[in-house]
């Protein structure tokens, strides 16, 4: 038996389809890359792709992600975690990152996602799901 | 004169200080890091040193950080966004990862950072404030 405190939760991971149902649903998450061989994050909005292939359409801070990361592999992180409650979900997508160039996707990318900040949007990245994992946080002691 | 959509915000860069007053009040962030050479991250809680340096609290899924990325330079991001509102503010502390050995100082922030979740905690690790960048979005046209 494993003592829990009880300010603490436990940890449940979840599947590759478990994970993309909230990360599909949450309004913006943080792609991951290197920059200049250092780890970078920056927060953006996305959709998620029915195979779970992330698009994030980047703004005029993320040029060095079309320049550093393209044909890398880059993570994409969401999370909703209550502070309050020590409950909520984190799921990572790990994948390649590559400029999306068809016009018909161009298009419907373009207008599925709306930038929150003024500049530059000219670029829009498909992160290929390769590796999906997430994590739920929940009240209570170790269940099956 | 740059034409900014209703539902646009701009995007203003904090200083180093500025920076450093959202990231101290956030409950939690999350540590960037190189994993068997692909990028990973992590939710944690964290609490923040008066010179910036970060200081995280490891649990079981972290021993990785803990092998992998100790005396390597990872990234620490904390945000708080509106998807409402398209305001809010993010920050990064990119620096180099060092295991916290001192005695007085494991016993100072096993007391102050409550692990959330369940598991062996035994490591805490310092992020040691190299760069610290940070942005607020805020509502409106360009100013000043």
């Amino acid at each position: 038996m494993t003592a829990v405190e009880p300010s603490q939760s436990r940890l449940v991971q979840l599947d590759r389809a478990q994970a993309l149902v909230p990360l599909a649903k949450a309004p913006f998450g943080r792609v991951v890359f290197s920059h200049q061989a250092l780890p970078a994050i920056r927060p953006v909005n996305h959709l998620v792709e029915a195979g779970g292939d992330v698009v994030i359409r980047t703004h005029t801070g993320m040029a060095l992600l079309c320049r550093a990361a393209l044909s890398e592999v880059v993570a994409y992180e969401a999370d909703d975690l209550d502070p309050g409650t020590r409950t909520g979900w984190s799921v990572v997508v790990t994948g390649t990152a590559s400029l999306v160039s068809d016009p018909v996707e161009l298009a419907r990318y373009q207008a599925a996602l709306t930038p929150w900040g003024e500049g530059d949007m000219e670029h829009l990245v498909r992160i290929r799901a390769d590796l999906v994992t997430g994590d739920r946080l929940v009240r209570g002691s170790t269940g099956s």
